[in-house]
């Protein structure tokens, strides 16, 4: 069996997924190509059944990328297949992910079926995806809590009807290392369409307890050669396995014999730009990613990393492209310095829109003394925003301690000047109850936070926001060095994408 | 062998030297009280050799807690065990917990010795011990890159000298489940002391490539009775191994047949309050405590939860202490509902100190409409922070887009009042600014966090700040509706901590 190991990421589907992790196609394109510069096998890049929003980004991330294959998810349902097959029509390597619960608690609640009807469907499914792709993977849901001898069963069906990959998520993150690493052994033992390498086999655990990495390593080791992970271990609940983790375990265990195709100096800066587009912070203490990964503390371990650094560390961080020595941008750095830390920090940029964000790069740095690589990011950020309907035109607001917080506010709404004032309590209440004396619909804030983790009082402050509007949740995003203004900009953002 | 699982719980010593984690004694206490409630065994208190502050805080913990053994570690050097002995005179229980490195590695560069001298020194650090305390842990240093055979001629001579616990720290995170597992059980197949049951082994791992808690429970199911976790698997670089994770996973294995006191219902509490004295956030998609861990999104889920929960959920939020129908205050609520939300959040209080609580939660409670545990479990930190030297007496900020920032201040220093102004770029760097022009100390902001993450713009605003004065790095925090405000205050929070 080769020793290769194919990485399959999800970042984009199963990631995407979390509220507050939407991203438009832009971004998403975005982060395929920085996919795809990490050196990932297979990018799966949305359920185009669930939304037409989806399936235009599988099909314009089909576009953009060249080297990996692009996934698409359905259920095993000729419907969802017809479509995953429409929109992946522009891939260079295309691949349908088509499935079907097998757990007792899945084909018994789920589907109201039998065993042997679950099978029928999973192998009619597969079938049906080969009229239209080569590579067709299947997923086995709940795969985690199926027992073994039945699991066996669909395994075999679906690589009998041609499935290329075959999938044994543990979707409820439910299943210890040995056992996961058993479940994976008995299936390569026990259909010999594997053996005979018909057909590979691929994890895809969940972090409820988590296990999630080591999970996908006792796959790894037991036989899968794909693994399903997310960078950043986003996704649904406690997330799914993350990439970054398994990728560096490999890494640094060279004797295991099992290799990626991953350039590891690309994690972080992917790291970061998925925290940032997604508004998901990272903890300081996340293993490889975390800002505190690499950072020794105690007194003791400071002077065992001063007499030898391998007393205490087992990754260099220059390995995952964390650079100490990163250049500080000033108002005398030049665009090429601008492009490097643009790409550092996973953004490519280039010609006319280089420019543009030159200049507001200039209007920054003449405010600051250090531009910082978070503030890069949110001019880059800013810069895709340009284009809205409601504008803030001014904005005044008095708060302090003892006085009573007061705002004045100017919009500008397709063209025309609205103005309003109100106090409130703390300058965002005033300045957000201001707003609404202009736009009057019936709005409800939901959640709101500020991020300003910086080393001056002068530096950027960014606010993410969700306003339910008509049902709908809308996510917004705003970036100032002014605080007050950043919130109200993150409000507008929400007020800007709302459908109707 | 019995199949009870110590909990050691070193939040409080390998949690809290995490650079932006310090505690002072009474939040400590408060931690560990906490603790003692959530049924940990061990008590890891703190480091006495390191500073006079970490030797009274193993002195008031001893105090104030009394089913729990309290645990003071040491270096294998008698003047360190001098003092942890002195720190331990009032704990009911008490134990020592001395070590010295065992690797290849920490033999030669840290101690430049030989590894049959660090069986001597082991040995010898064992016996001294012993003259102070009857229960003496070992630990040895980086064993999880330590051979096991030299390793088990460790682990013999310190059983030999009266170890009742060793532990195997994987230091640097490096072993894959399978192999801390192997580690473990080829202790106990090869030291005679262990299957005799004069020692038990203890597992201490770090999570630098995710696999912490899977490696933990690996040693669970090979021998070791005891396991060292923190709150949120806070600690150095990517953190020590969950509590929560390994305490839950043990609790939905039953067939494990491995049980802890721990009362679970009391983790979710017990985490937010440590998340917030310790300003460490917990990230969305963290097991067990984050926020995200127990939402389902997608459709497909959500659909399935509905027909079944047991469809996706392998645990119910309510086991972890996560309650849906939470108490919403308001003005109209008494003492008694805020007694138990505080009491959910992790924060005992009673008598005069409620009573003085009570009014300033009226006072949010005047100004919003719903008050939140966020709120609540601010004002109960604020309430601590009463007695300061420099105090904010009147703040006010002029900010907004298309106006320069403009701040004037007024500060009582030992009730004498002055006064300043400045303008600014962004209206926290003016009111700084203007705070600089009376306390004209040589201080630098080195970081600079403000969260607030809420349900609405009338929210409380929350700010973490670290100063450098005078080589030394001071944490503050300030809380307020107006973030301006919160600013402020944090920075003179530390500014209140200066030692000179």
């Amino acid at each position: 069996m080769s020793d290769r190991l194919y990485i399959f990421d999800t970042t984009l589907r199963d990631g995407e997924q979390v509220p507050g992790c939407q991203l438009n196609t832009v971004e998403k394109i975005e982060v395929a190509r920085q996919l795809e510069a990490l050196g990932v096998d297979v990018i799966e890049a949305g359920f185009p059944m669930a939304s037409p929003v989806d399936l235009n980004s599988v099909v314009e991330i089909s576009k953009a990328v060249t080297w990996p294959t692009i996934c698409a998810l359905t259920r095993a349902v000729e419907k969802d297949i017809d479509v995953a097959a429409e929109a992946l029509q522009y891939a260079k390597h295309k691949r349908i992910h088509t499935g079907i619960g097998t757990s007792e608690s899945h084909i018994k609640y789920k589907f109201n079926a039998t065993p042997e009807e679950i099978i029928e469907r999973a192998a009619a499914a597969v079938k049906y995806a080969k009229r239209f792709v080569e590579d067709v993977e299947f997923y086995a849901e709940d795969a985690g809590r199926t027992d073994n001898e039945y699991l066996a069963r669909v395994v075999d069906a679906v690589v009998k009807a041609g499935a290329t990959v075959v999938n044994i998520p543990d979707t409820t993150g439910f299943r210890l290392p040995t056992e996961y690493g058993e479940k994976i052994k008995y299936l390569m033992e026990h259909v010999d369409g594997l053996s005979a390498g018909k057909a590979i086999l691929s994890t895809h655990c969940h972090n409820d307890l988590g296990m999630a990495t080591a999970n996908t390593l006792a796959g790894a080791i037991n036989g899968a050669r794909q693994v399903e992970v997310t960078i950043n271990g986003i996704g649904e609940r406690a997330g799914n396995t993350s990439l970054e983790e398994v990728v560096m375990a490999l890494k640094t265990h060279p004797y295991l014999g099992i290799e990626t195709n991953i350039n590891t100096q690309k994690i972080y800066p992917i790291s970061r730009m998925v925290s940032s587009l997604m508004n998901m912070p990272v903890q300081p203490n996340k293993a490889v990613v975390g800002k505190n990964a690499f950072a020794h503390s105690s007194g003791i371990h400071q002077d065992g990393v001063l007499k030898n650094a391998e007393t205490y560390e087992i990754m260099d961080p220059k390995m995952v492209g964390i650079d100490d020595n990163a250049i500080v941008l000033t108002a005398r750095s030049g665009r090429a310095a601008l492009k490097h830390r643009l790409k550092v920090n996973g953004v490519e940029m280039d010609g006319e829109k280089l420019d543009q964000l030159y200049k507001k790069f200039l209007q920054i740095a003449d405010q600051k003394k250090e531009v910082t690589d978070d503030d890069i990011l949110v001019l880059a950020g800013a810069h895709r925003a340009e284009t809205r309907n409601v504008k803030l035109d001014y904005l005044q607001v008095t708060t302090g301690k003892g006085v009573r917080s007061v705002a004045s506010i100017g919009l500008k709404i397709a063209g025309e000047c609205f103005e309003a004032a109100s106090s409130g309590n703390g300058p965002v209440d005033a300045a957000i109850k201001a707003l609404r004396c202009i736009i009057k619909r019936e709005m409800t804030l939901k959640e709101f936070t500020i991020q300003a983790i910086s080393k001056g009082s002068d530096d950027m402050g960014k606010v993410h926001m969700q306003v339910e509007y008509d049902g709908i949740l809308y996510y917004g995003f705003g970036a100032n060095t002014d605080i007050v203004t950043a919130s109200v900009e993150a409000y507008l953002d929400c007020i800007n994408k709302f459908k109707s």
